[in-house]
């Protein structure tokens, strides 16, 4: 059994000095955990972000297989944290056991690909164009780009993952994997599972031997903490899983530092979901069984929810709806993470339910219980002038509800979609007849410019961990839509080229030596080619 | 003859509104050019970003071949300017013919190398997982994953390259290449020569038969004409090439934008040399006349102009300073690319020379003329303890000018290498026997962390046009050191990633299709090929 502190992890070394103390609560129960968390101080911000960058000059050095053996060995760790780990983070978060296991899984999955896109190597992007001494008017130098790390990077979990998205989630797996150190801020919501997350991280960098400060963990409830990490000049890059408004405040601290850093925040999104007439008249119900599924997962607590639907006034449209009503009307109020979710998500579904021209179309038939933080799940449903007439339609709302917006035909949800915020995804519903329809060509066009990643007659939740996911796109969804949050192509964020001109051959990394002795998939004089030259 | 008209080019027609008039300088006389360039108002700076928006629904789904061509005629275009085009940059800039003749033909030979990128194609990183429908616990979705168009992109050029990096430069051609039409806001040291490739550019798009909206040109002299651009809601991002103090504030006003948007700005950088005791032994005055001559070219108005050199107080020194002191007196004074530039100079120049413990090392012998913005070559040297005591020291200078740091030894320049701002890039100077050592690892590691590129026993100055080159590095060099602004990598700024989840065939992107028609190099189910499914 492991016991909690309640201590930072600073570069492996368990310790507080602030006297400010915080709790996590168990929202399954209301009442509060022990052992008591505390702030942060500015001295152990400083501490763990000088202790990165001092271990960034060797880390940052490291070979792949130095960093595949350490990301291999913290999932180990993880794994070996066995039941105690699921049990806190249950208590914590009050998600189910088997749900946990699962995000687990997840977890300790995604470390293993990295590790193996480390070893495969080719991820360094390099790229080689040889000499041309005799070129006119002027030789060509020999050029040589690689990939190196920034540097010590801050990571901000988020509340809703308290294993895949937090402590040692896809930003610290990716970023380590990138040689960057990582000093992570812990979800107040859940410090314990953070503590338990980071010591296995500790334990994992004392066995392969790595300086400490590789990694570091500080906790902290307040902005200040947050911010106090951002400004520290040490820090040379952001990741961050959350809400708009602290993503927000840590771009703008971030962007003001004398020396600005890159931001990677994924924020909010309402994940627009467009039902065509022949899918609407052909298996609306199944839609809706579907749609009911996708909001109610998680409690609603997903970035990826579908939290608007477009569709048309057309044949099928009862059904759906009834089909909505009958499926909403099914769900059990389910327990939030904690109490501040709890409350902004009922605040917003009274706000949706007195709107006017906005309608509930169905809801949880079981009451929640309201002295503790339960939702129940809601579906709305507004027709186009209702919709246009309250912009705050389009905003998130966090937890299981839904608004179908019905509008009169196929060329009003095109104009719709065309004034919508970014988004992470966006789904469209057709049969195969008018997956070829011009109108449906347009409907994709305009979706791809709002959105990160494109789901056909499916539903957004669920997000793979794989080569070509894409999880972040346009303002506010994410800070920088030109990178993901999942999958392996998220460790570009936490690198940059370096180029090396008529470098002497011994003095050169190895991705970019002649011989391509990591035989890795480079490219050469305009051609890809794993050959050596 | 082409006679300049002095008018905005707003989606291919030239007009004016605004009434506040400025005029380029003959650097080389002092006189006033004809005709007058009008300030941008706020209406017409309108008018060129939602017209490049709506020209980016179908620009921005464009096929690479339509794109290519265009690009091929625009390089023709520009060409097909002559003798006029030249001679106003000449008249604009006081840069010579024959430099500005290169200078047509890195910008054509950019544009064109854009047009072979976009039809080999993969530089759209086309990235396929395919579907796992038996995988457990879950199955996974077939996912695609290519890049697409930011949207329009706003660029600002820079005065000391005319056509390189102004209305045609490699901003535009990669912004262009990307399916991403532009807005130029006109260099206001050179508006004819911007209103001549602007013409150019607009030739190439009607004859393309594309949708005018993709390129526009509009002029102003002040701040407020720029920052107008960045603020528009259609703008997408933004390209820059100048001043820390311009780049910061373009920076600045997209990040306090509702909708932040990304700005690559290169801006400012001294691109350290370092010169190891073995090389200052071996060729310290051949050192000196590469140096001298690298400081001297183009006056020393280029952004990797070597401003910072790093050398030790042991056997050679005499020689590289004797060198130097030589090397400068015969360069001759040049003319600068205008008065606010060569003003500036001088009083860094001055600057330097009343400084405590910096002492003037060589000069232009000959003496500039003051009624013109003429400039002498200086070379000043200073010990550790008198550049520690300076910071300004760090700071670029604009213009043949460059300061000799002589450190007691290699942990000594380590060390100051270690305190370097972010740059451009650095250089090392070492012997073979050098090479090996272990303090040079060390150096080039501390250097890697700095700069974009490392430069090997040569200078920074002549940015290769290539694949692997990477011209960006650490703030200040540029706002994103992920990113370069020279070479076809450059395209990477304009294009985020889009995932197609479960998409029909026939739906998806070509580049993403299963017969892979474009015969593009892609990673499918994390394998690199050129075959189809």
């Amino acid at each position: 059994m492991h016991s909690l502190h309640g201590n930072h992890l600073i570069a492996g070394e368990a310790t507080h000095s602030g006297t400010t103390a915080f709790r996590a609560f168990n929202p399954a129960t209301g009442t509060p955990l022990e052992p008591p968390f505390f702030e942060a101080t500015v001295a152990e911000v400083h501490a763990a972000l000088s202790k990165a960058q001092k271990a960034f000059r060797t880390f940052g050095q490291s070979g792949a297989e130095v960093r595949a053996l350490l990301l291999e060995k913290i999932a180990d760790e993880i794994l070996a944290l066995g039941e105690a780990l699921l049990q806190r983070a249950h208590e914590e978060t009050g998600l189910p056991l088997e749900r946990l296991t699962g995000e687990r899984g997840r977890s300790v999955g995604q470390i293993r690909q990295f590790a193996a896109v480390l070893r495969e190597g080719s991820w360094c992007g390099a790229c080689i164009d040889t000499a041309l001494p005799e070129r006119q008017p002027l030789p060509r130098p020999d050029l040589r780009r690689v990939l190196v790390p920034l540097g010590p990077v801050v990571v901000f979990g988020a509340s809703n993952f308290p294993l895949a998205f937090s402590v040692a989630g896809g930003d610290t797996a990716s970023a380590l994997a990138a040689g960057c150190p990582v000093v992570v801020k812990g979800h107040p919501a859940h410090p314990g599972t953070c503590e338990l997350v980071a010591s296995a991280i500790n334990k994992a960098i004392s066995a392969a031997g790595l300086n400490a400060g590789i990694f570091s963990l500080v906790h902290g409830r307040e902005a200040a903490v947050g911010l106090e990490l951002v400004r520290h000049p040490a820090a040379s890059a952001v990741g961050f899983t959350g809400s708009l408004q602290a993503g927000r405040a840590l771009l703008d601290a971030a962007q003001q530092r004398s020396q600005p850093i890159p931001v990677f925040a994924e924020m909010s999104s309402v994940n627009p979901l467009v039902i065509l007439p022949g899918a609407l008249k052909e298996r609306g119900a199944a839609i809706a069984e579907g749609l009911k599924n996708s909001v109610a997962l998680g409690v609603g607590q997903f970035c990826t929810k579908p939290g608007l639907v477009f569709t048309t006034d057309t044949e099928g449209l009862g059904a759906f709806l009834s089909a909505l009503n009958t499926g909403f009307g099914q769900v059990a109020p389910g327990t939030m993470l904690h109490a501040g979710i709890a409350a902004a998500y009922r605040t917003g579904v009274e706000r949706l339910s007195t709107m006017t021209g906005v309608t509930k179309a169905g809801a949880s038939a079981k009451a929640a219980n309201l002295t503790l933080p339960q939702a129940e799940a809601a579906v709305f449903t507004v027709d186009t002038a209702g919709y246009r007439a309250h912009p705050s339609l389009q905003h998130e709302l966090f937890g299981p509800q839904t608004l179908v917006v019905v509008a009169k035909d196929v060329a009003e949800i095109l104009a719709l979609c065309e004034d919508l915020e970014g988004q992470l995804t966006a789904t469209v519903h057709a049969t195969p007849h008018e997956e070829v329809d011009a109108h449906v060509e347009d409907l994709i066009a305009v979706l791809q410019r709002k959105a990160g990643r494109l789901v056909w007659n499916g539903f957004p939740t669920g997000v793979e961990v794989s080569p070509a996911m894409q999880h972040g796109g346009p303002y506010p969804a994410s800070t920088d839509a030109r990178y993901t949050s999942v999958g392996t192509a998220s460790i570009q964020r936490w690198v940059r080229p370096v180029c090396y001109q008529n470098f002497p051959e011994d003095a050169l990394p190895a991705a970019l030596q002649n011989a391509n002795p990591l035989g890795l998939m480079r490219l050469v004089n305009s051609e890809w080619t794993r050959a050596g030259i």
